[in-house]
């Protein structure tokens, strides 16, 4: 099949003022959005794109899980379509892009090919995944998770909010459950756009991040027990104070992941000490480290490495120590062929470009089990992301939508 | 005057039976004793115990800030009285001995005078100081700081407690607000009786601390400012990790305060990240030092490498940080002559002891600023307070309360 000309672009202006309008649903407090999964927020803004997708000549499948494939036909009634498509619902304090890119930048795709009446052999599906935040029922990436097999349905249902309510109930109650099985779809390949949510890009001034791995993640939640005690009256060489040594364990955390440079990171977001009470000694620390790496072993590596060590600090203060390992997935390594069709389309248009490797999860690491996939990346601000303030710029948003229009197109084969 | 004989000794069982019974009073769910300050409870330990005063021949004062005070008559009309207590309030998850040991303690050696039918020269009063906990309405320590000047009456009246109610609406409430002007009275000398809240006399095996001095407290929290970055896609060169500054720092506090060993200590009970979320790399960490020494220039010199050690970690790491001074009290040194009768007294005896530091703060620590001061300490298990499970022996006690009848009846003299 021929490769897209240079020529072949989408309207930037259009995909804007699509994000924009779609912003108006579910708006934040501070200018970006709560549009969260199964609320009514979530179910005006599938409303919208579906009317969009019909606008653009597209006909709507919906799924049991209240995925959404709106279908543009190609040309051979044998072809598998290509996918491409991210996810409309947001955090609660989330912002604008996050996501929604991805779903409107494939609208944007079709809406350009019907511009330039441009026929593709196969046909093209553009999605959008229930709940890939999972803030409202956890775990993110739920019904893309669902769609490739990792997780059963009736589990999926039955995840609850805050307030109780279950997912199945809730995607009844907004009217956006489907009669098609889920995970019943063959596809040709998947391509997902989205915002980094990093600073990579932006700090190297790169137009486009070529996505060829997703980083494999480990949750440890690491318990130190020491001894509550009072500040004043417990002199040092009487105290077991489990604040300290889960300062020591930060800075193993830190030393484990420099020594794995340069694609392995390590941290500790969640941190509780207990009494929590300026005048006694922590008696309890209770702390989450996030480890990711591209490489399993060098994951394992670490998680080895946190727990001989960690222990080894700890029992040379009197402290106790527990290790539960509460998360993780491993690397994703997807498709070469589509992730060198993303490479080649940046090449093609003239955006500059390097590799990345995704250190958040996206559906696009699911579905890659289940079908060739790959993912394009733009720039967003100060790596901000999962905030209202996320923002990107029209000229960021109109390049990767670009990259992902060749792509696609390459995949899906011009009918010349 | 004259020493006390060996032979004079209190009555340990009735001691203990007071303690029980006095613990019936705002009782805890896990053993012990909520009792806080102004509280109904507060109220009826505060009749039981001048009940018990009057029954053993006191007469009771009470004055604005609501401080008990019940005075045996002395045979020397101009003596000044020998002051003797502590506090019957406790912390919402409190003990049966905290402070109240000290008051009942000081009734006593009331009783016990009365029943070996001996006279002194000056009056004793025993005092139940109100609101030394702090927990309810902060400061601990409040009327006492009040009587000695340290605090304006106004000012104590006008704390609230965590539903908005004030401390002095809370006073008369309860019914416990007096009409004697607080501060006005003269001492002779005060003696405090107390469970020592850390873990020296128990695992040295001494049944008395003679308290020499109390440290000196100085709390200084600290923010350390980053950036809030995605765990997963932020690369460790491009991190501004606030909780791994906040790592370091702790390890700067252990140092400093080991530098001073042995009588300084430091560490920081009340840790807070922010946002506080697994995949979330910290923006802020919000954490209070605690550094005590029972020497100022020590506490000074502490105080002083934490912002300028401190402030060269975080600059080395690309964060913000500020030091704020929360609290702070200089250390005391307790009345030379009142901390020999406390001396004399356990050798008299024949109980073990030793010279101890007070860690933590007591109402004897304002009192000592207006009049001769000390305090005796008896061991409490695994140094535990602050805590229902709290536990002294029969045995401890009765030896405190042994020591502090004889420091009182040398100071108050012996009328032969």
């Amino acid at each position: 099949m021929a490769a897209p000309g240079e020529n072949l672009r989408i309207n930037g202006d259009r995909l804007w003022d699509s994000l924009m309008e779609m912003a108006k649903i579910g708006p934040g407090v501070a200018g970006g959005n709560n549009r969260q999964t199964l609320t009514d927020a979530d179910a005006e803004g599938r409303a919208l794109f579906q009317s969009w997708c019909e606008a653009a000549g597209m006909e709507m499948g919906l799924d049991t899980m209240g995925n959404m494939f709106a279908r543009r036909d190609g040309t051979d009634p044998e072809a598998l379509p290509v996918y491409v498509g991210s996810h409309l619902d947001t955090q609660p304090t989330g912002g604008k892009y996050d996501g929604v890119l991805g779903v409107l930048g494939g609208l944007e795709i079709v809406r350009s090919l019907n511009d330039m009446n441009i026929k593709t052999k196969h046909p093209i599906v553009v999605t959008n995944w229930t709940n890939e935040e999972g803030t409202r029922f956890a775990p993110a990436m739920l019904s893309s998770g669902v769609f490739a097999g990792v997780h059963d349905q009736d589990w999926a249902y039955a995840r609850e909010d805050a307030e109780g309510k279950s997912f199945g109930a809730e995607l009844e109650r907004i009217g956006w459950k489907g009669d098609e099985e889920v995970g019943t779809r063959k596809m040709h390949a998947m391509f997902e756009l989205h915002i980094e949510q990093g600073p990579i890009l932006e700090a190297e001034g790169k137009d486009i991040g070529v996505v060829t791995h997703g980083q494999g993640l480990s949750w440890t939640q690491v318990t130190v027990t020491g001894k509550e005690s009072h500040t004043g009256s417990t002199p040092m060489p009487m105290r077991r104070n489990a604040g300290l040594g889960m300062a020591r364990i930060l800075e193993l955390v830190d030393q484990i992941a420099w020594s794995h440079k340069p694609d392995a990171v390590g941290a500790a977001g969640h941190i509780d000490v207990y009494p929590n009470s300026r005048n006694v000694i922590p008696g309890k620390a209770v702390f989450t480290v996030d480890f990711r790496s591209p490489n399993l072993s060098v994951i394992e590596d670490m998680e080895k490495r946190l727990r001989d060590e960690g222990a080894k600090i700890c029992e040379d203060m009197g402290l106790e120590v527990a290790f539960e390992k509460v998360g993780g997935f491993d690397p994703v390594e997807f498709d070469k062929d589509c992730v060198t069709a993303v490479r080649n389309a940046a090449e093609r248009l003239g955006y500059s470009h390097r590799d990345l490797i995704s250190g958040a999860g996206h559906d696009a690491c699911w579905i890659n089990q289940v079908a060739p996939t790959a993912m394009v990346m733009c720039p967003c601000v100060d790596g901000l992301s999962h905030n209202e303030a996320e923002e990107i710029s029209k000229d960021w948003a109109t390049a990767g939508a670009d990259v992902l229009l060749h792509a696609v197109v390459e995949t899906a084969g011009i009918v010349e």
